[in-house]
């Protein structure tokens, strides 16, 4: 326990045992449910904190109404050399997700490159978990995904996309999470962010609960509102529709407590991932050079004032990554309390005592 | 002529034709020439006036310096089923474009996806002439090309990207064309579109002119500029660093006022080009009547108030095609005057009398 602020530090193997036998529990077989634990983990240790263990509730509820198939029998339903499309037979995200990654490397590893829509799966984790698999390979590797609704588009007064992320760049202004936050904190929240239920501009975020929504990356027209709004619209079409999934405001929820579209246009919400052989390319030496020279110049860039100047990207997960593997992941209380829930009821122990640091 | 605005009216087929015979006059061949003017008049027609006809006379100033190649040996250096690397032999990219998204195209028809990344390049006329070629062959289209620095990273206060649009969409948070209509009217622009030199928050557009920089997408932390700068870094390595081009703040400028930069890291600027076959996923029958229902629920979207409503992503373009294609390229006088300069230094005739409308 870290004193006021109430962090209790876990290290990530603990929680990851902890996760695998929650999945187990519900009739996950032990390799899946590895898997899966793998995801939640990554993204703790990423400093991500909002899709590790903090979803575990959420997985748990949905497993436990049988809202999700713990067996799936996740199967290519049409291919050709370099693409593919998956069903995941409503299994977890978590293993649907890395499933279907897997069958778009190794196009990649045969053709140059693999890409795989992906239909009737659920929240798979984080989308940067994807290309540091493919990463691993020498593969670059692009990872997508719709969600349940909460964006507007450009002009649009009522919610209609997913946050839709690319990769590890969601394609809102902000993350639904930066709400929630202000909401509990009962502040304001910048202009652009969010809009009410007639599509009005504000900055209370309580307007987001009471039925508004979230703008695209971008916010405004004059700011590029449209072009957030395109990346979103390719998001949902590459992982639904090419896929046979629920697409825009018909993507099923994740969470117990949100509302279940009033129509279905298909099979669970859709994924989409691809991989390409750098080597196919280039010289995978050569690009690594010329990346370690493009990360060296961009680094040297003239800071703008009061700043540190640019990041490259990926640089605060990696440091993230770099600190809680030595020491431990820190999990507030109410995440804690919600493992000592799951603990009670599936007889699986957790003990706040593992808290080290 | 249209009376105080003075708009001149030209069939986009006369303006075709005068391109085409531009491009020959450098020696070009008849079949690339056309080609290039096509690209140019597809702008025009889709009412992106910025990169039509309103280029040709920085098209012209770089063939007559020689620094263009008019007859490039374009080819493929590098290849897998579904990928290959093209050497642009620093071509017109409004050739060497369209001969790399024709690769990426066969590939995709004969092993579901095609990736091409091209180097030694020059501009390539707008992004959506690709997709829209791919299109017409029931293929999925991506085109991404860097350009010449005008965007600083989050946090920095030097121009470091182009603006590295994403098949139709720019990655900076406005176009350069949007700050120079500001210069020319004297007017204030909103805060987020710029930085000046020493990277600080201005309004002045020539603060831009005086060494600042674009934003990205974005703009600032809190509103997502991080993302487009991902969205940027992501463009310029996969058509530069992928293919051997000249990658962030070291492409090389597309008009003669621009810098040269003082280093170059590889060839030309880059492209990157893809192609996905739609029944490669999924029965495309069956993906356009999905397509259609997700624009008739796009459309239905509740407004926001004082707007008409959310648009479907090519919107303004498809209905600048139409009436265009009709009534003709409506041309402001100093773009007529770039015209007939070049008609009096190559012999080429242009009528202004061909005016209609």
């Amino acid at each position: 326990m870290t004193g006021d602020r109430e962090l209790y530090l876990f290290s990530s193997d603990y929680l990851k045992t902890f996760c695998t036998q929650v999945f187990i529990h519900f009739g996950i077989s032990e390799a899946d449910a590895r898997q899966a634990a793998d995801v939640l983990a990554k993204s703790d240790l990423r400093g991500i904190d909002s899709h590790g263990v903090a979803r575990l509730h959420t997985y748990f509820d949905m497993l436990a109404l049988g809202r999700i198939n713990p067996k799936p029998n996740i199967k290519i339903v049409r291919e050709k050399a370099s693409v593919a499309t998956v069903d995941g037979d409503n299994g977890l995200g978590l293993v649907v997700g890395p499933k279907a990654n897997e069958v778009a490397m190794e196009k990649a590893e045969k053709h140059g490159s693999g890409w795989v829509s992906v239909c009737n799966t659920n929240h798979f984790g984080i989308a940067g978990y994807y290309p540091l698999k493919a990463l691993e390979r020498d593969l670059i590797g692009w990872a997508m995904t719709n969600t349940t609704k909460l964006v507007a588009p450009l002009w649009g007064a009522e919610r209609m996309l997913g946050t839709n992320p690319i990769a590890i760049v969601a394609t809102s202004a902000v993350a639904y999470g930066k709400i929630e936050i202000a909401l509990r904190k009962k502040e304001q929240i910048p202009k652009g962010w969010i809009i009410d239920k007639d599509g009005r501009d504000t900055t209370n975020p309580q307007d987001m609960i009471d039925g508004g929504a979230q703008l695209p990356l971008g916010s405004e027209r004059e700011m590029g509102g449209h072009k957030g709004y395109g990346l979103a619209s390719m998001v949902d079409i590459l992982c639904c529709v090419l896929s046979g999934a629920n697409w825009g405001p018909f993507a099923p929820p994740f969470a117990l407590r949100q509302e279940i579209p009033d129509r279905s246009v298909g099979r669970g919400i859709g994924h989409f991932f691809g991989a390409m052989q750098i080597d196919g390319f280039i010289d995978k030496d050569e690009f690594k050079k010329q990346i370690d020279e493009w990360i060296h110049v961009f680094r040297n860039t003239k800071p703008a004032p009061g700043t540190g100047g640019p990041l490259v990207p990926g640089d605060p997960e990696r440091e993230a990554e770099a600190i809680r593997s030595k020491e431990g992941i820190p999990l507030i209380m109410p995440v804690v309390e919600d493992l000592l829930d799951i603990s009670r009821k599936t007889g699986i122990p957790f003990d706040v005592e593992q808290t080290h640091a």
